[in-house]
């Protein structure tokens, strides 16, 4: 059984992220500190600088030759359950539709594992926890944020959609098989492009490469370069809550989707996407604290890119706002009662 | 004699500042991040939140009953030293102006101690030598820059100081004194309205009473409040000099003022402020590491409040944002130097 203290420690590590995302909120919507045009300025900086950065210090310091391959392949079985269920039900339920399973997929299992997962599972769990967070952060960023990429992009295009209209003739869709070879490169450089134009991924990226090379040849980084990246890095957390605050304080209304919706995307968030990693980690055969942290990261708030993506690509981007934003505001309990059942896991 | 690996060190702590200040910079000026609106918003974001809670972290933290005396009075005594040159000079001097009085007053005594005071001195003198900057800047902002406001504000008023208007009549004279009493309160008035609307100096103040209810009643700071304070705080530093690299690059030129003034301004900051230190810690009796400690803080890099209130009274700003911005560029080497000299201090 977990104690009260145990609770209070978890509280503890949550509040103050609270605290900075009510500061943001507030300086816009209370205290009137930036206009409308100056908001942006914040989420550039995060965008830009600090968040970057922050990634990128995490990343470099894995150890990408020890990191827990049970633990990730309870990740990827868990994402393919997830990807299949939600193939049958567009193919073959009367309501499944291909958009809006690429918006379940986001849902269930695209988390805010560095900003937030970081303190609440290095709270619940302590240090050991956090390189399990940081490694299934890494997989997101460089596999399934890529795939998402893929598949929104393939959406815009048209391409490997099944098209809506229904009296296509033959010869049509021979041409569109044709052409498509040379169509799925060029689609494929636009993914690259966009991510290259990330700066997170840039981050993720390199960071990773420095984690091969020093791991690898037992480099450490020179102590100058490692003040130099913490300057900013320290500043991650903070200015990515604040940031959020900020954005919350632009919206309209907190719930923009209708309660339906936001009910619907808050059981994928907190219940679909946990119960799909917990089928995939004990059919991995996880177990103690592994197969805790594992589902606790599944049941993080909405990451903050899946919405970005969302409205970039104009799908369900008021789905995935009211996901960020109601997510995060509900996710301090959620995240006591897993912590307070997963204790009763052998 | 100090050796390379202490002068490392000391590069190690001031190289994260400069990237910072760059990253600022070139934010601003190679990849055009933020529009020049935009660039307001970070700098208040810098002076509504993360330098607040800065300071507050710190000044929290000082025991207020350990202060070290000496030190403070060493201080205190190289200040008055300067303000007894300073006024011979404007009244006896045929150059001598009350004005050039207040500027070079700010210019030797004014420095940047939380920012960049705070990670150099600790990489030369280690933690003790931390609490000793802090005691300063507490005393900066509660007396210093308190006196330095009041005496712009009497000069805006034109009160306190020599008519220019020299065939003035005794009438005129007597009915100016008969009314600057209420005046003066006035004036007190529009210098605690000005502190009162000083983020700073309320964090400064508030910090200070925590500091004196802590320590008198031996109580902890609840670690949650704590950690709400941490994650804003913790920004503070690398946003501060994000912000003065933006203030930078929205200035026409380095050298704002002309190259003879600059070299004034340099000489009454990284020798004259120093020098005064020096008598004074010297006259009550200071040692040691106290000593250099009380030196090198005495030759930090101008403190950008000083230009805040030079802009907002419109006194010698161009010569303080100088000061600002070619003192943090040359400080490094100036710094340094101080460091290995005062190595043969007993």
């Amino acid at each position: 059984m977990i104690g009260w203290e145990d609770v209070y420690k978890v509280v503890v590590a949550m509040v103050p992220l609270y605290v900075a995302l009510v500061l943001g909120y507030g300086s816009v919507r209370w205290w009137k500190v930036f206009t409308p045009e100056q908001c942006g300025a914040i989420n550039r900086f995060v965008c830009y600088f600090t968040l970057p950065l922050f990634t990128f210090e995490f990343t470099a310091h894995v150890d990408p030759f020890k990191m827990n391959y049970l633990f990730i392949g309870a990740d990827a079985v868990s994402k393919v359950i997830i990807v299949v269920v939600l193939a049958f039900w567009a193919k073959w339920s009367g309501k499944g539709s291909y958009c809006w399973s690429i918006t379940s997929f986001s849902l269930c299992t695209l988390t805010n594992s560095l900003v937030v997962g970081v303190p609440i599972i290095k709270a619940m769990y302590g240090p050991a926890a956090v390189d399990l967070v940081v490694q299934s952060s890494v997989i997101q960023a460089i596999i399934w944020l890529t795939l998402l990429l893929l598949v929104l992009e393939l959406r815009r295009t048209g391409l490997g959609f099944p098209s809506s209209n229904s009296d296509q003739d033959l010869e049509g869709s021979a041409d569109n098989t044709g052409s498509s070879r040379p169509a799925f490169w060029c689609l494929m450089k636009t993914v690259w492009v966009k991510l290259a134009m990330n700066p997170n991924s840039y981050a993720c990226i390199i960071g990773l490469v420095w984690a091969f090379i020093s791991n690898r040849w037992h480099f450490e980084m020179p102590s100058i370069i490692e003040g130099s990246i913490l300057i900013m890095s320290k500043a991650g957390t903070g200015t990515a809550m604040f940031s959020m605050g900020i954005f919350m304080a632009l919206q309209e209304k907190v719930i923009a989707c209708g309660a339906s919706l936001t009910f619907i995307g808050m059981i994928l968030r907190f219940i679909a996407g946990p119960a799909a990693m917990a089928i995939g980690s004990i059919a991995v055969g996880l177990r103690g604290d592994v197969l805790r942290v594992a589902i606790i990261q599944a049941a993080l708030p909405q990451s903050i890119t899946s919405f970005i993506f969302a409205k970039e690509y104009g799908l369900h981007a008021e789905v995935l706002s009211t996901a960020v934003i109601f997510g995060m505001l509900v996710s301090l309990p959620v995240l006591i009662a897993y912590y307070a059942i997963l204790e009763f896991v052998p």
